[in-house]
């Protein structure tokens, strides 16, 4: 362990487990935004501000910046974070990581007596999972303006409560957060780095490197419903020749494009692709030969262009598929989610700080969204670390080793810390 | 026409549009084994058959037996039937054209006052279809002593209700049924006749010949619910490498077998491969990749021995695939229904009659399974006679043409009536 890591570690520790005693619900953590459990993770902090004399501001969407005065005020500063709230029985870390490793940088430099040549500040965004009202990002959407009046008006999944009138109950002002305008001036960030678990195996696979700088987050094209439209017929009585069999067609269709995939990551491209729901109609049955079938289509990439070429190839096949086995491919409006680079120059001295500190750093991509995210497609220069964690993420399953974390903390002190240097 | 086409045509054609009507269901028809529509068929049968002065007898399965006595009531009688259940959404000729059939025959009996050597029986069956349980052939196999009691237990597809309990409220025995015993004894009858639509494109195909006595008729192996486990996680997260995709892993088990089908076929032998139902988990969902996906398997042929051979060949690919992609299949027990011959001599006496009326049959197999295939295996002698018709069967599309039918009614009355001549 290093010294910081040694000194540091009780710190954090506290820190998690305290918010994790509170936010309990029986298998996981529940912390919804704009509720009291995610509240009860900006009182810690806010507490824990006066305790190390920084300065307090909340913004329109109640989000929360506590900001160590820098030796020059004028310059952009350093900010640090991420969201307090989590999904309905999920895990601890899953946002929480990156406000304690933040926390846990303010309270080395109170601790350590540093001053550095920028304000840092510690932000603590407001609902960033989408499992309650269906709206992801909503504290960061605010803040960079992008909220749309009528995602407020989403209705909480149980009890039917708009989003709207769920903001002005925990006394923030939905119409500001919806006004088309910046909450707060972003050209005064300098870098915003959020540290994250990784959500994914490839660091938890890596035995001696457990954190990495992120390389990009991925975007993703989706079709929500397609559907493949052959002719039902009767499973013993029709030869093959005579067949326009929907499953088939798919299956071939989920191989091919398999294959594909299979080669393009062997000539370097980055992409995912995940056909998660297959439904036969409801009239379907083992003696019938299915004329229909549904599905839904997640394609994910770091590179836009590999993304639209990829569904160019698909829909390539699709058409060879088709008049081969006589059906019918339709697709619903392709959903579109930008990807996003992080800032070279972020990303670079996050690659720094792990080099000169001897800290095994991989550089790796996010396939998972992120405030991050929100914030470098509103032109905030932004990097990120993930920590290795077990279990995937949204679930209460999921774990991370303090150890791990206490590594990324560390290279997000570094990367603070050397801001200024030459 | 023929003077018995003339006079039985509005019979015929009246009989099966009063069912139709009865159990329209937007699209086509339904009617479900042991649920009202059923009943509606062996109700209007056995109004039918006091009006004709039949004896009328329902076995313990709920299978009906109307009978015109013959002069020698001592001999085995001639039975002719099938089934009047039908798919979800199904064509309304599968089963209750061999009914209308029967009773087309035992209605001009009637009307020409003819008393046979024997007694002519028409037989409805009870649940052919294997759609809403997923075992086909209940009243049958319950008739020939061969339903097994975990048969019963099988649940209906949408309602979860077993079986045993569907069949006990429709008031019949599913203690009986299962009991080991045939519920009537088989030695009673002669020959069982069933007229039955092709639901393939033979006869649909040829100008001249709209009929046809069958040769054989395919058995088929079947899984009711098979489920491959791999391992859900985020969709945008996991790399390719560490997935467990289990629609993948089907799409690749499917499409293995769907190229092993073509090599068969080339080689010459007789197979057909039906993935009729696909569906992902309840909580499956576009981005989160899919842990689990259940499916139902027929395969149907001939030849037993290719059956088990291709069977064989599926569980190996299986294997192959769980190992590359770390999944898990899981099958349940197969279900079994033999292939079956037609008795030689049957069939030799429906060609005879064809001949000898100049009546235009060709001679085909059966690629469905029926209810005298069942019969066929327990030793009764049984023959059949196909109807051509359109847009195959298992679907509301499915299609006859009552000129056809009554040609096929036509080779029936024959048969029958001249089963006793020199």
């Amino acid at each position: 362990m290093t010294n910081f890591q040694t000194l540091a570690s009780p710190y954090a520790e506290r820190f998690l487990n305290q918010i994790r005693e509170e936010s309990r619900d029986g298998r996981g953590v529940s912390r919804q935004g704009y509720g009291p459990h995610e509240q009860y993770v900006h009182d810690l902090v806010i507490s824990e501000a006066k305790r190390l004399n920084m300065e307090i501001e909340i913004d329109p969407a109640g989000n929360l910046w506590i900001t160590r005065p820098g030796k020059n005020r004028s310059l952009p500063g350093i900010v640090s974070g991420s969201h307090g709230d989590s999904v309905p029985e999920g895990g601890n870390y899953d946002g929480l990581a990156g406000v304690c490793a933040a926390m846990t940088v303010a309270d080395m430099l109170d601790r350590l007596n540093v001053q550095l040549e920028r304000d840092y500040t510690v932000l603590v965004t407001r609902m960033e999972e989408s499992s309650w009202f269906g709206r992801a990002y909503v504290g960061s959407l605010a803040l960079t303006g992008n909220l749309k009046p009528e995602e407020v008006q989403l209705r909480h999944r149980i009890s039917d409560r708009t989003l709207f009138d769920t903001i002005k109950d925990a006394g923030f002002d939905p119409v500001a957060m919806t006004s088309g305008k910046p909450l707060k001036e972003l050209s005064n960030i300098a870098a915003f780095i959020e540290l994250h678990i990784e959500q994914g195996p490839t660091l938890e696979n890596n035995p001696t490197h457990r954190i990495a700088a992120v390389t990009g987050i991925r975007g993703n094209l989706r079709h929500k419903i397609c559907r493949v439209i052959g002719e039902t017929a009767h499973s013993g009585a029709v030869n093959r020749e005579f067949r326009h069999d929907a499953v088939l067609a798919l299956a071939d269709l989920l191989s091919r494009m398999d294959k594909h995939w299979k080669e393009w990551l062997d000539a370097g491209e980055d992409l995912v692709f995940t056909c998660g729901v297959v439904n036969t109609a409801k009239t379907a049955a083992i003696a019938i030969i299915p004329g229909e079938v549904t599905f839904g289509l997640d394609m994910r990439s770091l590179s836009m262009d590999t993304l639209y070429r990829f569904h160019n190839l698909m829909l390539a096949e699709c058409d060879e598929i088709a008049k081969e086995r006589g059906v019918r491919f339709e697709f619903d409006n392709v959903l579109v989610c930008e990807a996003s680079g992080v800032d070279p120059q972020v990303r670079g001295r996050i690659e720094k700080a792990a080099a000169d500190h001897s800290l095994n750093a991989l550089s790796i991509p996010s396939g998972a969204g992120h405030d991050a995210a929100v914030l470098s497609n509103a032109g905030v220069p932004v990097g990120m670390i993930f920590v290795a964690n077990q279990n995937g993420s949204h679930n209460w399953r999921e774990a991370m080793k303090l150890e791990d974390f206490i590594q990324g903390a560390e290279l997000l002190w570094h990367t603070v810390c050397d801001y200024d240097n030459k």
